[in-house]
């Protein structure tokens, strides 16, 4: 059965019915269909008494397939109420790009999955899309103040770096020419899209903690230069209160449920390789206040969006995981060896090792943070018994917990081993995570410092371009942010075809980002580009509809 | 008080309520919110057994404020329903380019509101998103195979004529060039956004009548040439049944309620001097089915909605309307004939009657259709006594009925006189709306019958690309389509400073688009443009939200 026929074979719950589990009356609720709800704001508050366990589910180097950390998520997070626990998931949004593009959808799969999956694939509650209305009525306003030379300070428009944003992957829209075509279309200028999940106003949400924060992050949203160098911020051109308003709704995080009937909290959605990839504050902040554990996930490898989760999510709110989940999977450590995409399911010992290394960087760094991780082997068909023995036997030399998860087969039932081995792990945790950098060290410290310590690079290479960055950061007094490297997700380098641990590689810096609004910088390595392309057959080809309404080949 | 604030003194009903008054049960709600919710497509099959009468709202040629044409329909909604008939308003949902731009919201005013007018105003149930990614969706399709060189006949990159469109008034992105940066960002090619309300993929919503026959339109979108000059179709590139996926949801049409509690149907939004200007066949037909009397307006002069919405939607579906509104306003004559616009509150009673022609005009285009018009004289608080008693007195010289509506300021209770004429006329009307022109016309035939007849031109002037579009639609066997004239709405020329009744004059045909998907064709009049441009203050600095959450500035 496909994943959306198994969802669909599942009768859901009225949504007050799980808001009534995380003790949320119904008229607190603001329904989106008959199964999901928009939770009000009150419940996130940083004051809140109640304060649940926070579990983070990472990943080692994940296949282009991705090795199931929503999946592991979910299947966990209904283990832990099927042993008496009170969990939430907390997870992000699903982004239309890989939708119709290569990875589907990222709702989980098999028995582990949160529903409607159609509905929560396919725009939601309309988050990305006020996320991308914002972001694009900036843009408007500025070239609109270009052409009304009504702008404040005289704009320099070569300086321009404000990006407009769609949640397509549009390869040809990365780099344009905009305002062509005479006076009354505006002045020609470079310009270009990112993907809507890389937009520094989806960064914003995620990391604001009320209405009044997101006014302020999105006023100090840095724009463009004047002609005497003077910063240029959205708030300069009277565009952060229409944006707001545009996000009335979006900041409100989105209640749905798993097929066996968890509450989970699905909020936002930036991916963790060109943004900071996880969900936002004030859905884990709810879930803190409403449940006793959250089980919540950051994107692609620990390298990416574990690090991101710590030194930018939690530093910021202040929050503390107990425990890491770091998933692995036999095809994935194989692939990681070497073996080939299409020789992932056949027994191969030798790559097994190989790739084992991969895995282990990933604990380490973990440890470095101070936190402990626990390996959530997801089990495929197609994996053996040997294998799985092996992969246990190596944890266990290195004193890292490791339990088999069969969530994709039997859902919650499947991650009891897990579940308990994570309570033991949060049982035995003492202290909060600690940072790898200052904010007061200087932007390239920073970088250097998780490029030589979370990559494994000898050295950072910085293109003239980055130097530039640099100092612009530097005049506009923005050296205290933290840094969101953008890196390819398939490596710890920057180069997508090193597997396994690279080490004494050279990290190279192109460019660097400035999300001033949103509270860091973006230094993008290698060849990354913050818009994806379509592959050669996209997913869409497959995505249908029947005359009843029926969606056909989500995946 | 606002309208906003006028709105939100108003305690609006559960929807479940007014669906109830529709007979519509609480169980076949898709709620949205509190006040909102999506009605299933079951209620607009065509042979649906029960048939409203079809009440059409347009209006002579507005100001840049517009005559009040939505405010009358819901306040004549609320009339026919406080007199004892069973009425429903049947309106587009707005943009949210107009919204941030000059014209604000398009949710009534005064206490003639639908409602939650907030809500309604921004992203609403994400209707006009879903249409705006399925549109790009196929442009990222179309550039991807451009891009994979595994393009169906191999196409002619010159001859892509899919555009992308965003809701939002940006005119540096009208003409761009994509596919800048090297091999990995695609091929560089001419391109262009419009906006979304100008969106094929939304005419084509607004003129199917089932998911099925949407997919089926959606797959006759006409994208490009091959090298060999043959015709690629979205169906072409395997994008529809995933265009129609998105928009599994915006197909259904949205239910709220007007501050008195009338029910309202509000779906989709095509303006009308650029697209065909009024919303669903589905919204209208459930309309029909579920009330007595259905209120619905077309956008801009009879001109332009006027016309489509007969020789295009009512074609199309088989509709009649049984009378048609024609809303004028004293500010409005004045401005036809010659007052400045700060002056339109002083009386000039020259200026009335060198501006009566424009309304003559109008009306007897509605009567050239072989329906009869009903003048509804929309009261501002500066009209004078003697003003209002001189247009009462010139339409009755016409033969034509008329009334005062004073639904700003009252509500249902200014437009009972109204209501009692529209009764009246609906009570005389005896046959259907005739043509003016027949789909066997040649294309050519169909833009000079509307220009001379409708218009009140001399005669049309092709340009060279007119041409040759023509020559194109004619080898594509696309003759037989009905035209939708891209037109300003501020003149019956294609001359935005030829007020008053202009005659004799050339209309100008620019370019000829082809939206053989939606089932038109879509000639260009003039200068104008499918994507507007900000004005020099825009009404997005006067938006905000406070940190409750209340929107503030909205109009």
């Amino acid at each position: 059965m496909s994943d959306l026929a198994i969802a669909r074979s599942v009768k859901l719950q009225p949504i007050a019915a799980i808001a009534e589990r995380l003790g949320v009356a119904a008229d607190q609720l603001e329904p989106y269909g008959r199964y999901a709800a928009k939770l009000p704001l009150a419940f996130s508050a940083p004051e809140s008494s109640r304060q649940g366990k926070l579990i983070l589910v990472s990943a080692m180097t994940p296949t282009p397939a991705g090795e199931g950390k929503t999946t592991v998520t979910i299947g966990l997070t209904d283990a832990l109420n099927r042993i008496g626990r009170q969990a939430v998931a907390v997870l992000r949004e699903p982004s239309l790009g890989p939708v119709f593009g290569l990875k589907g959808g990222a709702t989980g799969g098999g028995r582990s999955q949160v529903a409607p999956m159609d509905m929560i694939n396919l725009h939601f509650t309309g988050d990305f899309a006020a996320v991308t209305a914002a972001h694009n009525l900036l843009a408007a306003i500025v070239d609109n103040a270009l052409h009304q030379r009504r702008n404040p300070g005289g704009i320099d428009l070569t300086s321009v770096r404000w990006k407009r944003v769609l949640d397509t992957n549009d390869r040809a829209l990365r780099q344009i020419i905009v305002g062509l075509g005479g006076r009354a279309n505006g002045l020609p200028r470079e310009a270009g899209f990112d993907i809507t999940a890389a937009s520094e106003v989806m960064a914003a949400m995620c990391l604001c903690d009320s209405l009044h924060h997101l006014k302020e992050k999105l006023g100090g949203i840095f724009v463009a230069l004047t002609h005497d160098k003077q910063p240029l911020y959205a708030r300069d051109f009277k565009a952060n209160g229409a944006m707001a308003a545009l996000l009335k709704d979006a900041i409100k995080p989105n209640l749905v449920q798993t097929l066996e009937g968890s509450p989970a909290l699905i909020h936002l959605g930036p991916f963790a390789n060109i943004a900071q990839g996880t969900n936002s504050i004030i859905a884990t902040r709810t879930g803190l206040h409403l449940s006793e554990y959250v089980v919540t996930e950051a994107g692609f490898g620990f390298d990416l969006g574990g690090e991101k989760f710590l030194h930018i999510k939690c530093r910021t709110a202040g929050l503390s995981p107990a425990v890491v989940v770091v998933v692995a999977t036999v095809r994935g450590l194989k692939y990681q060896g070497g073996a080939a995409l299409e020789t992932l399911s056949t027994p191969d010992m030798a790559a097994l090792e190989r790739g084992f290394g991969n895995l282990e960087k990933h604990l380490e760094n973990v440890r470095q943070f101070g936190l402990e991780p626990v390996v959530a082997i997801n089990r495929f068909t197609s994996d053996t018994a040997e294998e799985m023995a092996w992969i246990q036997a190596r944890c266990a030399a290195l004193h890292v917990a490791a339990a088999v998860s069969e969530t994709w087969a039997h859902g919650g039932a499947g991650a009891e081993a897990l579940a308990h081995e994570v309570l033991a792990a949060v049982g035995r945790s003492t202290s909060s995570w600690q940072p790898l950098y200052d904010l007061t060290d200087s932007i390239e410290r920073k970088i250097e410092t998780v490029a030589t310590r979370v990559y494994g690079a000898g050295e950072v290479q910085w293109f003239p371009r980055a130097r530039r960055d640099l100092r612009l950061i530097a005049e506009l007094g923005l050296e205290q942010l933290p840094v969101c490297i953008a890196k390819t997700q398939k490596s710890f380098s920057d180069d997508p075809t090193r597997l396994g641990r690279p080490t004494g590689f050279t990290l190279t810096i192109r460019e660097i980002e400035i999300a001033a609004g949103a509270g860091f910088v973006i230094p993008i390595a290698g060849d990354l580009v913050r818009m994806p392309g379509l592959p050669a057959v996209p997913a869409s080809e497959r995505i249908d509809i029947d005359a009843e309404g029926n969606i056909i080949g989500l995946s």
